[in-house]
């Protein structure tokens, strides 16, 4: 580790949480280079969905690379290319009732992110793409000045414009619906605020702390950004993919948007990928109008093609919605336990926070879970939520014990801080 | 291909150029799924510095997938990240007398620009960094303002500032040295060029048609740069990994620069990976100041640290200034072949330019060579560059037939558009 | 009028309302060419806050002017220029117990805006400066920024940035304290919300729709202010300099801002002046930093030394407060007496508006009282709005006079666009 | 003075290099409150073109304000505009077969500017105005961004942008014409540079340092812009209403800008007006786009009118040539009598610079002037030339008299400077 400390940047920061070289890794395990094992409730940030090198992703993916397959091609034809397109439209996108062109940025979900602002911006002539209170988009500039997050937002170095910040849903409290904010604001032409180019939004904001939205509020923001000729950007890069139990986290809320952003858990395997999904009507590109060296990625598009063989029946959406229940039932269990500590439980499908609103307590949590052999971050505006974010293959057995590591991290860390009569460890 | 034009968005470029659908690759070869195969002058954009698939990184790939190595890892420290990094020290770094950190940002070449000109922001306190003209630097927001085509820009949808263009060298012809011109700018506290946090350079610009800066104008960049404590950035995207026979193109100037953006061809395999390499006094990042999901992409790490072993001895080297004097010495006999044309040939190592001043003929050129099975492409600010860009490890037999077949296609082109009396296809 | 029509820049605009060549002014009469004298219920939008041409200022004025005072001197040091800081300093501010340090930018009020969030911006070193929904803060890139209607701000031609808008007291209705919104925004380090340098604030939105604050939103957010280190900006340029009853506007709030913008009534006799009123420790100008040619008017200093008399008792401000009731009143009579508008009366001091959320309505409303020899202007969003803004020495009759013409005016609009059987004109 | 220093801003500047209070001025003279009279070498910056408090129009002003004319009428009709446009058409444009709609901004020069700026962005649709080294164009926040001065630019408290800067006439030698490089710029797609929507220029920069570019390279540049549909805007503040000898400075170069502002020297008597002269084509305001509470200002109308009486004949302008050789040939013969110091005489009509190319130098004759009773200005980047700027209507006694100021001054300083044995005092 004095390798990494000595030559690496100090921009490094998981590694800091997790001091372990890790050599293996396989569904929800992952081991280090002593052998110890650790389960896995992180997935990679939401980029392992179907858990670590899985068989047949693998299998596909050694085949590819031992049958001399093209690896790298820019945006040229191949045959894998052409596989994982097939196989979207065939398995997602028409079973759903949707039309839309698919459109490879770089594989990174900040690229995607770029891609579909650079879109609305150039189809609607308008300069502004309206984001959300701890929204997370993406570092690179266009994607930065959608991001909420103050310190990551210094970093940009220059003022970050373009990019007015409007309330999420449920951000001041249960009485206020800020959809009648945003409304009222792009309905008087005298609020200042400049009719945007797009919405952009999470369904379930991931790294903002494990915010759910309403699908009623999702439903009136679709409708607001139709009403003034805004596009809806939904940005369904940690939450898609069967994140929240279906293949699109909006689907439930029954809106169809402008444009789609997915990467993280699309090729399945954990190498980059990344699509925009694009409204046949707004795919006003010229050719090359955005380009990039690694946008067509095959090694990416096999195991994507095989990934996607889960999504031909409901089974694994049901299931993640089953274990679902599990976690949210344990989550509010844990929180019952400690009434003083005033703990949140909020998510869908397999993501879901335990909100402490101390970022000590629950960095505190996360390093006794680790301890004790569970992969687990914090998220939200101060690392104050508690993410569990399992792969969504994980095992009944597997996740018991994770949750059962959790329970116990909790009782130590809310017994140490509240009155001196402690839980004792489960 | 009815499938790609169906479902796939208008953004779609080299396709559109190389229409075929290619399914396997070694090499210097493509072969198209009707069998067909194609000498390949492209390198994947300068991705492909090794050709397609070579055994030792194929081999160690497959070795790595299928022993369940941790495929994604965000920042997280894994064994093959560690191997990378020792090699590249030590192959790399520590032979040249070179000490920089390294940094991951995501796997991209346009994410190591917008990471290196946020690090020079933030460590100046300045906003604008300065790029210059016919530069190439990426396609998010804070690269594509370095970007100098007209078309790209326009494509950002907002004004692009902070980022001011100077002339690279040559730009106003022999007569003037436009260090001269940026030394005055800066000079005078009255041009209204604000000071810039950094200048970010290519040593070759590639996409903008092929312009080799002098090494005597880098080294006067680089010393201005440090008079007005100014970061100097070498985006060596393109250029670096051997490209024009050393392994960082701006090593013959004998500068050292403050920052190095590297990736194309650094995974070696053609997949994504890039880093920023930062003198240490530099290395102002908070953790997690800059981030991204694939950061940390290990089987890049894996075919990586395979690719530097080539970097040992000076063998490749040598070899990419041998073959890229053949090339220069056969584009200097087809100009030649065509004083009426005026045609200009540019380079260093193994990026060559044929500049015919004229798209229609730049075009027409690289579809005769496209035909007759020589993928090629055209580069500058109107496509009127004809771009020789061969793996690095191109065999001479090879080389010579691309380059017959470029030669053909010349006077097929120049014959036609020239005087009724053509020459003869050789 | 033919040669304004041939000559004059389609921007022309009030001349478009009261479409006649006036020639003569005095107290609260203007005469036109024909001879015809109106009614002023508009008070030079503000800037003839003791009427036309009062006798008292004419004279100072005319015997500066012959004994050959000196006119313009940038910012040398005058006589005229003396007299006038130590009146302001003696009559205005020390009387309150404020200390403030005074800076003469160009003498209009865009230019006083400017020089305030400039100074605010360097003190800070922060960018943006958050102004409210329905804010007019002047036409200048810097102020129109911090402007609200959309039309003005289309009109800029490029993305006005660094000037986030949140919602003035009551925006969106009594039961949401915007300050709460606010407080939220800036509290949370993910809101998005960047930290901004000022906020920037009118206590009586003039051209926005006379929206008055409560004295305790103000108080509120002068805390807010406070508590993160946010400077305080009031432009008082409209409602300040006695429209509101005390001098300045804010005065029964209870506060002291940062910084004030004063300008318009500011010389007492309609001609150009502007000041910013700096507390000591924010006054960190380098010399010359903000400059320009007429930032030293003395003829304007001779006025306005003169116009500061009236402050010396507390007369004119009760006096002031007595017509303001009564225009209170008549305003009040007039809504009662058509329900079915809901037309809702708006105001303090002597600036009053009578909302018809109707622009059609209003403009009725104030183009029957020109013809009635009454010139009074709309005001807000859509123009809604009309706004009565009488000199502060208008005499009890022509105040009566005038609200009478607008009773009638309102009735015959009111009248014809309501039921059938309608009111007789008074 | 005491005062001042206490209650004025730190911002104050030309009262430091002049430190008395004045109280009365004429033609040529100012006076102090100790009745000592000094001659002016300033001029009000460039807005006393007549001199102080010239006698006609002294006599107009105190007739129309003891008839009670309208003070104030924001952009409604008066009788006083209505003859200041007529004779503006008559005496100025029509004889010049110039045909141009004229626009009130507010009265300052700045606001003169950011009023063209917008409305060459709006009619042009793109967002970026092309200034030049040197320059200065005002301090609200458009253009401050046109502004040169280092130091002024750092005022503003973020980045300034849309307004890239290109070499003035001669700012690279004399071997370089910079439209060449501002030709390559714009004709080169590649180039970096956006299109942008204007150009703004002053014929003889004067804050930069009194540089006269050449009229070829005017009416190259006019050429320029018609080519690139970009429009030509000429900030004749400082240099129009005969500065250079006609009424416009651009008028040698046989050119019709697109839009042209003037303030300054436009009323006449140094009191705020300023006008955007608009070629017909390019009116395309919405009425009120663009406002301002005293873009009427009558008092100034009146003076102006009367003002421009004087260019009934050639006389003045005549006489301005006749002065302005006197002066170049006073300095001249100062620059020869100091080789070493290698003084540059620059200038034309009557505005000219003595270039010392240092500013201690600069600063210490302008002391020395003031010391014998002569006010007189430095300028450019750093204050190293000594600027040169009677009133046009100055005697030539007067201006033989502060030019033997100047050179017994220059004799001080370089006296001092130079050698042991100095020159003694002329």
């Amino acid at each position: 580790m004095q390798l990494f400390e000595t030559y690496e940047s100090e921009v490094r920061s998981y590694c800091r949480n997790f001091p372990k070289v890790f050599v293996t890794a396989k569904g929800s395990s992952l081991t280090d280079e002593t052998g110890r094992t650790y389960l896995d409730f992180f997935a990679g940030a939401g980029a392992l969905n179907y858990g670590h090198n899985p068989d047949d992703m693998q299998k596909a993916l050694v085949r590819y690379v031992t049958s001399n397959g093209v690896t790298h091609s820019l945006d040229m034809y191949t045959g894998a290319k052409r596989e994982f397109i097939q196989a979207f439209q065939d398995i997602v996108l028409h079973p759903r009732g949707m039309s839309y062109k698919m459109m490879f940025p770089g594989p990174t979900g900040t690229n995607a992110v770029e891609a579909a602002i650079k879109l609305a911006r150039k189809v609607t002539g308008r300069s502004s793409v309206l984001s959300f209170t701890n929204a997370f988009h993406g570092m690179t500039l266009g994607s930065l000045a959608l991001t909420g997050n103050e310190t990551k937002r210094n970093g940009a170095g220059v003022p970050l414009n373009d990019s007015p910040t409007l309330p999420f849903d449920g951000y001041f409290g249960k009485d206020i619906d800020t959809i009648d904010i945003l409304d009222q604001y792009l309905s008087d032409p005298s609020s200042g605020l400049d009719k945007p180019a797009a919405f952009i939004v999470e369904t379930v904001q991931a790294e903002g702390g494990v915010n759910p939205a309403r699908f009623t509020w999702l439903r009136r923001l679709a409708r607001l950004a139709k009403q003034h000729e805004i596009l809806l950007i939904v940005d369904d890069i940690q939450v898609g993919c069967g994140r929240t139990g279906p293949f699109f986290s909006f689907e439930p809320a029954g809106i169809q948007p402008d444009l789609i952003c997915l990467s993280k858990s699309l090729s399945g395997y954990g190498i980059p990928l990344s699509i925009v999904l694009i409204q046949p009507q707004w795919d006003q590109w010229s050719p090359g109008e955005h380009n990039g060296t690694f946008r067509g990625h095959n090694l990416a598009f096999v195991t994507a093609t095989q990934a996607l063989q889960r999504w031909k029946t409901d089974e694994l959406s049901q299931a993640v919605l089953d274990k679902g229940e599990l976690v949210e039932k344990a989550l509010e269990e844990i929180a019952d336990q400690y009434p003083d500590e005033q703990l949140k439980v909020r998510g869908r499908g397999l993501i879901w926070g335990l909100d402490f609103q101390d970022s000590e307590k629950a960095g505190a949590v996360a390093r006794c879970c680790f301890e004790a052999g569970l992969i687990i971050e914090t998220a939200g505006a101060q690392d104050q939520v508690v993410k569990v974010l399992p792969a969504l293959t994980i095992s009944p057995e597997e996740l018991a014990n994770g949750l059962n590591i959790l329970k116990s991290a909790v009782a130590r860390v809310c017994a140490t801080t509240a009155e001196p009569v402690g839980h004792s460890l489960s």
